[in-house]
């Protein structure tokens, strides 16, 4: 059985800690970073390819950054352009880690509701698999939350593998993250 | 990286064709099998440890293999026992294919509904990964038929890959595998 196939590509979404904000990785997503390394990647480091996807959920009004009297269209372009700064450092965290082991991976950043630009990128980009963390809500939290994991399972056009995080990392409040 | 951990656990639920009978693996179990080698396993045959559970759902009143008229105690009991030998040649398939990669795997029969049996096999066992194949039936064939994947992504105690067979693979009634 020799790997002469090319490697497989493991598409992965990740999130900024609702908890701790920018640029740290949820704890979700992270177990589910962890989990893959350790279970499927293993050893094999040539054998796959990593890609890392970060949605940001456009700031509607966008007044939380901004003083909102004050505020000119610069100050917004700005604002703008910092967010997606953010972003790329939250990437950073995932890519170093992976040209540390020699995995070989990309990342990108896009704008939009998170369930559904990661079904699109998955249909564009064709991956092999998707890995998305969960929080392991109960049914009673998830009517108010909504959970990205359950509509990538149900939606996304190649297998996904959903990785909850350990209950001892779980925060007092469950919707944390 | 040094592969110096213990194998990468994975457990497969696998089932007979519905088409062709025992001791014939259905499309759906297959394709999952055949998934899980190329994209996990690839060359790293030492990584991983592979555990198939076929589950048979009893017959309840065993009739359609014996004659109803003249049927005696010892009947069903031979009946029973051929189930049995019947559910290890279909788990025959998937050892060969281990043994002939050179991956450790262990194989074993339960009785009971399929998609129970196998969470409480997963509690039991608790592997790192449950890896199940799915005939990808739309949400109006899956009201009549339920879906035991559907059931272990929810209830399953450990992270869990669905893999739908391939489009081209599908029988003319999806229902059928």
């Amino acid at each position: 059985m020799a790997d002469s196939s090319a490697p497989t590509r493991v598409m992965m979404a990740v999130n900024e800690s609702s908890l701790r904000g920018y640029p740290h990785p949820s704890i979700s997503c992270r177990a589910a970073f962890d989990w893959m390394l350790a279970k499927l990647v293993r050893s094999n480091a040539d054998g796959f390819h990593l890609l890392f996807l970060h949605v940001q959920v456009p700031d509607e009004d966008g007044f939380d950054d901004v003083d909102s009297i004050y505020a000119s269209p610069t100050d917004f372009q700005s604002m703008k352009q910092r967010d997606k700064i953010r972003g790329i450092h939250l990437l950073e965290y995932f890519v170093n880690q992976c040209h540390q082991l020699g995995i070989k991976c990309e990342a990108w950043t896009k704008q939009g509701d998170p369930k559904e630009v990661i079904c699109h990128e998955v249909k564009r980009v064709q991956p092999d698999l998707l890995v998305v963390g969960s929080r392991g809500l109960g049914p009673f939290q998830r009517v108010f939350v909504g959970t990205v994991s359950e509509f990538c399972v149900k939606h996304a056009e190649c297998p996904v593998i959903t990785i909850k995080r350990k209950a001892n990392e779980a925060p007092r409040d469950p919707i944390d993250d």
